[in-house]
């Protein structure tokens, strides 16, 4: 049974304001708490209906646990369908890039994602790929956002996502850094190396042109049809499987 | 000014149910509607808002035109952020696939995708890289769904989707069947020719046992991460790009 004020709290961190201010944010499904308890992050509490109780690992004793009924459920969880679970998890301090860490390696680099689903599902395919961290322009929507934290399907507990201003730490960079745009060098011809960043832009308006700029590898997915482009989580996507089929070969 | 009977009309085809019954279905922006009106379709009629009279080409006289405010707008819209024209578009009669179209081509074969999100962003994507014709099976999700049309970006305009039987179409095909599946062979080593099917599952599921014993080309995109499974969209663009690579060589 919850108090009227944990059921307002939980639903005040729908918003991104009270996420912010609670350094608090939802991850809901059995699956994805499991994944994130296994993670370096810290869970707050979980809130449960009784026939999932059973699924829930062992946990630590400074995690609180509510039995919750289904009208409960329904008014703290962020989906049209709760999962059962529900978990409060806290937002980790936000930690600067290691520059050091972008050699040897492939990482994404989003100027301005907007829709909370494509970051999401960014996030899964990134891990699909291997690919450890993704870099966000401070325009890029926030990774707590509920539809963000579901399209990673429990892939956020494993990718390192960071916000920064993007033209200062590409200047830093001492990687090639590959962007999508419309008129660069086919994928299908393009030489990936063995290290890079790889830069998408925003939903409508691409990469700014500030950005552009430091682009050194342009490349491009070939179209053959009419469409006028990709969506940008189909798009980065295309890009690591290329990546990774270059140097698996 | 619209009466209140015409509002009624429209919202009720924001529904499956009164889509079907009244053949017709909503698309929505100046892009998408000059795109349909270029297209096969039929449209039935156009709403705007006064200041985006001026962008909407052309039409031939059978197209009724409604000048409409942002208060009504609201209200026949599906999206949250209307954007500014709404069309009704008379849903083509149910075509039979002609069997012989699969010849010399490829085409996606969709089992049970239930999200529109996805299917709108596979036929888009399929458009990108020159697919013509996608073929869902009776359970995937309805085409004319709001948000599957918004998603598509105008391509549903030049894609032909067909509902079928897959198992009866598919033992009548007479080109290799690919289907993306957990065991197959990675796509880096698949040697795709120049004519197919590929076949791309349900969101949880998968691939039914029963469409699986008609792939003759078993085929899986490498995991090098850590996550379950990478989303159906993007599955499918990964393994439409590297076709196209394929064909390109």
């Amino acid at each position: 049974m919850l108090s009227k004020s944990q059921i307002g709290y939980i639903k005040s961190l729908h918003q991104k304001k009270y996420r912010k201010e609670n350094g608090i944010f939802i991850i809901e499904g059995i699956k994805s708490i499991v994944e994130f308890i296994q993670s370096s992050y810290q869970i707050h509490s979980i809130y449960y209906l009784a026939q999932y109780q059973s699924l829930l690992p062992n946990l630590p004793a400074n995690i609180k646990l509510f039995e919750v009924n289904n009208a409960e459920l329904d008014k703290i969880s962020t989906l049209q369908t709760p999962q059962g679970v529900l978990a409060l998890v806290h937002i980790p301090k936000s930690r600067n890039l290691d520059i050091s860490s972008l050699k040897g390696t492939f990482s994404l680099v989003l100027d301005g994602v907007q829709d909370p689903g494509n970051l999401g599902t960014i996030i899964r395919t990134a891990d699909w790929f291997g690919f450890k961290q993704i870099i966000c322009s401070n325009n890029t929507v926030e990774v707590y956002n509920p539809k963000t934290v579901q399209a990673t399907m429990g892939s956020l507990s494993r990718v390192n996502i960071y916000y920064e201003d993007l033209s200062a730490f590409l200047k830093d960079a001492k990687v090639p850094i590959f962007g999508a745009v419309l008129d660069g060098t086919s994928i299908y011809e393009t030489k990936w190396g063995t290290e890079g960043i790889v830069i998408l832009g925003n939903e409508g308006q691409g990469i700014t042109p500030e950005i552009i700029n430091l682009i050194t590898n342009p490349v491009t997915i070939p179209r053959v049809g009419e469409a006028e482009s990709l969506n940008v989580a189909i798009s980065a996507a295309i890009l690591c499987a290329d990546i990774i089929r270059n140097l698996q070969k």
